[in-house]
């Protein structure tokens, strides 16, 4: 099976360009085999580059489990990057079918590549004190400070939170120094504290200045990883509500760095990234 | 730059052919970036395959942080099953230089491809109480069990050990199940005991039977790892000793097994195991 190895500031995977190949077998059994670090192509997960009914590509992807996985923002950007490199497009405004719907991407493209990729990553929905309201543009403007923050006891101290929703929720936590926290024993107190009892992602960040924060995530069932593209929308969206940043923030993680700009005109937040091929393959499957 | 990648029993590597391919850069550095599980290959390290001025064939091994290696019991059966089944030669027993000296290999081969390989892994060295005893045949038939063993004092606890030399040291240590061992915790403390100046890796094993036995690994400067060869050969040469197995032993570790013989007529110990090829690819470096 022809793959092509590609990764967004570290998040990695693997991708079939299934208009030319057909699978081998059941997609979630294959994610697991060619996931494995040692034994497999080693990746984060499977993505499947497929026809589209409703917009111009599909992305089908599944994590290294098997499990399917609805939409991965620093995925997406390299199944646009793929699909324009490799010739199967010549538009920079690209539409792609996810199971969390269609995502719009805008390429910028330098000697006919794609560099960077901005995704609208849709509505930001604040969950902090049980609510699950939308930040539209008008909410965001009328919204008040004891709206936005949630105490937390974490381990017999208070903490105080902004909770966010991009599909998936996220507790923000703003630290001093967010190299040295204890994100080993902290993150997993949160992500299964019984007021999440769907466990919940948590961020750390640190404000450098209004236009830029640095960041640690800790997901949802895999601990700490490289980098989360809904996280990093969840800390500037976090970042933007306590007044601590601009509408537009770089937010670096371990894997990178990505501009995460929250639209004031239509609410939505729209996320640039690079995406990066890495190598070509072919595995014996 | 065409590679391909292969393990041995987890142990994985990327392998380049020297005869084919030029490398664009200093091996070292190449080795670190292959070496990257999310934005390189994703690997424990670079081997080269090159031709040998005194052997078939040669070895040139590079860490995933950029140092040489002398050897790796996993890695030169994948090179002697690379070199076999690409049609480089049509021996079933191969010698490979390498820095720690040459190395020959028998290959068991079925429907054109090697299944299994045998490495002469050379003569065992016994360190423990601060020897450096080559385990000859004849050494081997009059040491005295009072010679063999060396208690440590390891957090305050007495714990009698093996200390065995295959090339580098490992400290061998009995347990009655493997599978439930702090190795994180025990691990490290013995790695940097005082009684080691230069380190050691650990080894902890459970005897199954005379021919079964069980292991994991705390590799220096690695910690845990899935399979070390030398790491094996050291626990089959203690098991012997200790009288709890015959000359030849199924070494299982977390990644596989390899089937471990003392050689009792020349005191050479033999490793065979398994190598496999995952894919092939181009990388662009």
């Amino acid at each position: 099976m022809k793959f092509t190895k590609m990764h967004g500031i570290g998040n990695d995977y693997v991708y079939v360009n299934c208009f030319e190949e057909e699978l081998a077998m059941d997609p979630g059994r294959l994610a697991e085999l060619v996931s494995d670090r040692h034994c497999g192509i080693g990746s984060d997960g499977l993505i499947l580059i497929k026809p589209s009914a409703v917009a111009d590509f599909c992305m089908d992807m599944y994590n290294s489990d098997g499990s399917r996985g609805a939409m991965c923002g620093n995925g997406i950007r390299c199944v646009a990057k793929y699909v324009y490199d490799h010739g199967m497009t010549n538009m920079t405004t690209i539409r792609i079918e996810t199971l969390s719907g269609i995502k719009t991407i805008d390429l910028t493209v330098k000697d006919g590549k794609v560099r960077l990729a901005n995704v609208d990553m849709g509505m930001p929905v604040l969950l902090s004190q049980g609510v699950n309201r939308e930040l539209t543009p008008e909410v965001r403007k009328e919204i008040a400070d004891s709206e936005i923050w949630e105490v937390l006891d974490v381990q017999d101290k208070e903490m105080s939170m902004i909770h966010i929703s991009m599909g998936n929720p996220h507790a923000v936590f703003f630290v001093d120094d967010v190299d040295n926290i204890e994100i080993e024993k902290i993150g997993p107190a949160i992500e299964t504290h019984p007021r999440f009892p769907d466990r919940t992602n948590v961020e750390f960040v640190q404000i450098v200045d209004e236009s830029h924060v640095k960041m640690r995530v800790w997901e949802r069932g895999a601990g700490e990883t490289m980098a989360c593209g809904t996280g990093a929308c969840a800390v500037a969206v976090a970042c933007r509500l306590a007044g601590y940043s601009q509408d537009k923030v770089d937010v670096r993680l371990l894997g990178g760095t990505l501009t995460i700009f929250w639209n004031p005109d239509n609410g939505h937040v729209e996320m640039c990234g690079p995406a990066t091929e890495v190598f070509t393959g072919e595995f014996n499957v």
